[in-house]
């Protein structure tokens, strides 16, 4: 019985490492050097070839090596009874939320604007706070972190999402409220996950009803956001600027219009990283507990996408 | 019995309209237009011209406005008997804390380096977080906020102050601690009261103790930091950068280094202001105890000088 790490393009030597730390005599296997592929019960996945897993014939578990899942289930070639966990890593959370308040705090406190006076030897003490009122998009375990720490750092905050939820404990908006999510904040945080009914939500009409010079912060993933919509809504003023982390094409392409944008900041996806050593023992225990027929971890509602 | 507003250079209006719309019939009188000085019988100061006091015969109390008082102790032609208070505001905590994690959380996620990444279109994902212990240096109501803010977010975080204090929540170092405390720590908050004993404690000397790497804050005076000191403190490795908001001549001289420093980020003492609509209710609230003779709130330890 093995264990797949299928994860095109990166190292999978600190995975390895982490896996055998935690249980020295797990059998794994590396892409695209699966030899035994009939021992194979579990895949560790990130961005794998699309059909590869029915040279699988045991596969009984597939486990994202991070906390999405929409690069499995975009391959239909992943049979709809077959089991998909997750990734849920506390220190995960943590950057996650480190980045999104470091966004929210440089724009509040306009780092850019100081930044520019710097370079240009102006001493301008006016107006050194914009009024923010942060919306999250997406209440999961990212974003309800996002939420309660802002919160206690004394910052208005809403949340927004697809389902109803009762006794939310701020401020929140249901699938169709958006405008009037909106309404109240000017600093929106993506951090829905990615399925069919959030891809593209990100556009110009979604633009156009944010309040004027509304702050952008997408988190997530590259396809929520229409791109091209992105630098007419910052000079049209709905937006006034945008932290972005992931793209529809990582990396990012050299010649996209992002990197040369002042009022855009760009980051290359580093805003939560999963960390080998903290993931590893959910993977392993996933792993016993597929053996043992046990339920397992972080299971995904495949109809939920998440 | 007359209020005065001495702040030359600043418009007072800001403060006019507060304590009027906290108190309509306040008696007002604003430097340099103060024709009844024998009325005034409190003092709100904001680096006053020295020796201007002894003008005013019935002064009897003297409030700073804001939360230092150095600007007023370093004029000797002030009283030793005169009782000082200072400005005590929530707001001027929450915006003070407020800056300092922007502070942190750009050194511990590198945004300098993904700013100057973007500008060479280079996609980096190496190394996204430096690992970050913060020290706080003076742990009053400003130290102590940022302190519990930084560990609810789950930094680990190291107080230090000239008293020795019990029941710390955290790792807290007392005045002859300083090299443990340095230590500890990579990134240095400098929330000191400016006295004798503090004026230029950020030296060459302290530095040298200092972790190679370490990031300072210096968001307290400008007289903690020997200026001439930072720039070989930064080319020889004991500081890797510094967010600097307070300076020995404010504004900074056109032809200061530290304008020029990329490695010196410079804003214009706009950590923390003191809003009038929220200062004003404990002025009035003083003036009224000055008259009634009640205890005065927020009262300065002279020989502390805080």
């Amino acid at each position: 019985m093995s264990l797949a790490i299928i994860s095109p393009g990166r190292d999978p030597k600190v995975w390895i490492d982490a896996l055998t730390f935690h249980q020295p005599d797990i059998d794994i296997q590396v892409y695209p050097n699966i030899d035994r592929p009939q021992d194979v019960e579990m895949a560790l996945l990130w961005q794998h070839p699309p059909g590869y897993l029915s040279t699988l014939p045991n596969l009984k578990l597939i486990s994202s090596l991070g906390a999405g899942v929409d690069h499995i289930l975009r391959d239909s070639a992943v049979p709809e009874s077959m089991p998909i966990v997750r990734i849920v890593d506390e220190k995960l959370t943590w950057s996650m939320t480190n980045y999104v308040i470091m966004g929210v705090l440089n724009f509040h406190r306009q780092i850019t604007r100081y930044q520019a006076d710097q370079k240009r030897k102006v001493w301008d003490m006016s107006n050194p706070e914009i009024q923010v009122n942060v919306g999250v998009m997406g209440v999961g375990a990212l974003g309800g972190d996002v939420l309660d720490k802002l919160n206690y750092m004394g910052f208005p905050v809403f949340g927004y999402g697809f389902t109803e939820k009762k006794d939310f404990p701020y401020p929140y908006f249901s699938k169709n409220e958006l405008p009037e999510f909106l309404k109240e904040i000017n600093v929106l945080v993506c951090l829905l996950p990615l399925t069919p009914a959030t891809e593209n939500i990100l556009n110009s009409d979604f633009f156009k009803k944010c309040k004027p010079g509304t702050y952008l912060i997408n988190v997530a993933r590259g396809k929520h956001l229409v791109e091209e919509d992105l630098i007419p809504a910052l000079e049209e003023g709905f937006l006034s600027g945008a932290l972005l982390d992931v793209y529809r094409t990582e990396p990012l392409p050299e010649n996209h219009p992002f990197w040369e944008q002042e009022r855009i900041q760009i980051t290359p996806h580093i805003a939560s990283v999963t960390n080998p050593q903290a993931a590893s023992p959910q993977i392993i225990e996933n792993f016993s507990r597929l053996k043992a027929n046990q339920p397992l971890l972080n299971l995904v509602d495949r109809h939920k996408g998440y």
